[in-house]
């Protein structure tokens, strides 16, 4: 079932309209939300961060947090799924193609379920990684619809045998193309701050303040490409990868090449939180 | 009627799936073609530019250029408009929601025909315009269906009463949100080169080409904003604008206020080459 405005109806009934902002202009924004043991798993941040995109591109929301919740909620209920990811996005509505927002239009919320798994084999044994030009926009901290370049980025990470993609602008490392990225090195986690250039993500989020519990010390820095040879440990985060070991960069190792002590650390103290028998 | 795929069909017909790469990632191309009295206006340069935007987001076309011709030409022809424009756009096509590209899906073209008149009024007497910054991303040569900086900036425009916003990256003035700007100084018209930091405008094109014809002198430079004090005279260009004059940026008078010399030589060179009784 697709939740369509404030009504579930069947994916057969939902019909997206050729003149909907978010087809001709990726007028819009979106969240993904996971679903741990039938419990959407942190979901007031991903609601405050939708809040928080909608006013950055001036979107009026169709309903308050509180009504949004609830209609997830509804959502959740009618499902048999009880471990999946939430789809949500919101477009600033149906109105004849024009720059300029649409005086009448109304936004247009739509959302669903799906089934996912933990990616166990990926956390256990970690992923590749390439690097490539971050060629984004300059609001990256917003959950925009415009996400062709993280697209292509992704593209080229999956021609070269790998799953993610290193975006580097300016000679220093952002996030990746769907994650963010941190480095270990010395036993210090190194993160970029939160600026326009990256998206604030809620598994970034809550990666430093499990390093925080954990007394593992922190630094805002952007790195730079060359200090690549130098890190012991990388890791990205998002809500569907969770904590995920990087342990090759453009085909060569990361540390000794396999997960390090302090992404393991991390990736225990995550796996005590999600409200689900964990697999790692 | 819309066109969707190679089939017309009526607008309540039309139905576009949720899971479309346009609606979720903004993954699509598109161009919008001027009709004058019946035929489309440099309809092969347009689809050209759809070739090449479709190449440089790896996006394989779903018709030749000669049947996308046809099947235009079959739009046209059941419609009683004789005086619009075609938007036309290619998405990626559906799959589920997954950032790399999909295995399976088949790009999806469609196209519609909306009835316009020349913006006489505009052309007559000018626009005011203002400046702000140029976030979008750094290929801007690629007419993509990411255009949220592009619908921000419009806005902020048209929030202060103003008919366009020409955008400033590093102190340099690229392109306006839906057109191309050209200035005059002592004679000789100034434009941005034609690299990945604005669109290869076809009206652009045309409007040097003409200039070509005029003998009138041209300088492929960005402008800065400081240098905003200096110019003669603004116009901008589009396929729907076509060469605009600007009289006012920023609350400032362009030269005296008033549309200059070498932007009406190169309108009237316009109205001369477009098949439809002109107004101007």
């Amino acid at each position: 079932m697709i939740l369509f405005g404030d009504r579930l109806m069947e994916k057969t009934q939902v019909k997206i309209d050729i003149e909907d902002r978010a087809y001709q202009f990726g007028d819009g924004i979106y969240e993904v939300i996971r679903v741990y043991n039938g419990q959407p798993f942190y979901l007031n941040e991903h609601l405050t961060r939708l809040e928080k995109s909608a006013k950055a591109i001036r979107l009026p929301l169709p309903y308050s947090i509180n009504k949004m919740e609830s209609l997830l909620q509804q959502l959740l209920e009618q499902s048999s799924i009880t471990d999946g990811k939430i789809y949500l996005q919101i477009s600033r509505g149906i109105s004849p193609r024009n720059h300029a927002f649409p005086l009448n239009a109304k936004p247009i919320l739509v959302a669903y379920l799906d089934a996912i798994d933990r990616p166990v084999t990926k956390l256990e044994h970690g992923i590749s990684a390439i690097t490539t030009a971050d060629l984004r926009w300059l609001r990256c901290d917003i959950k925009s619809l415009n996400l062709l370049p993280a697209v292509l980025a992704k593209q080229e990470a999956v021609d070269q045998g790998c799953e993610e993609a290193l975006l580097v602008r300016d000679e220093k490392i952002t996030e990746g193309s769907s994650s963010n990225v941190f480095f270990v090195q010395q036993g210090k986690l190194i993160t970029h701050p939160s600026n326009h250039l990256i998206l604030h993500g809620i598994t970034r989020h809550i990666a430093i303040e499990l390093a925080h519990q954990l007394k593992i010390p922190i630094v805002y820095q952007a790195l730079s490409q060359q200090q690549l040879e130098q890190i012991d440990e990388c890791f990205i985060t998002s809500t569907t990868v969770e904590i995920c070991p990087v342990v090759q960069i453009d085909g060569k190792s990361v540390g000794n090449g396999k997960p390090g002590p302090i992404t393991r650390r991390l990736q225990q103290a995550f796996a005590e939180i999600i409200p689900a028998p964990t697999n790692v």
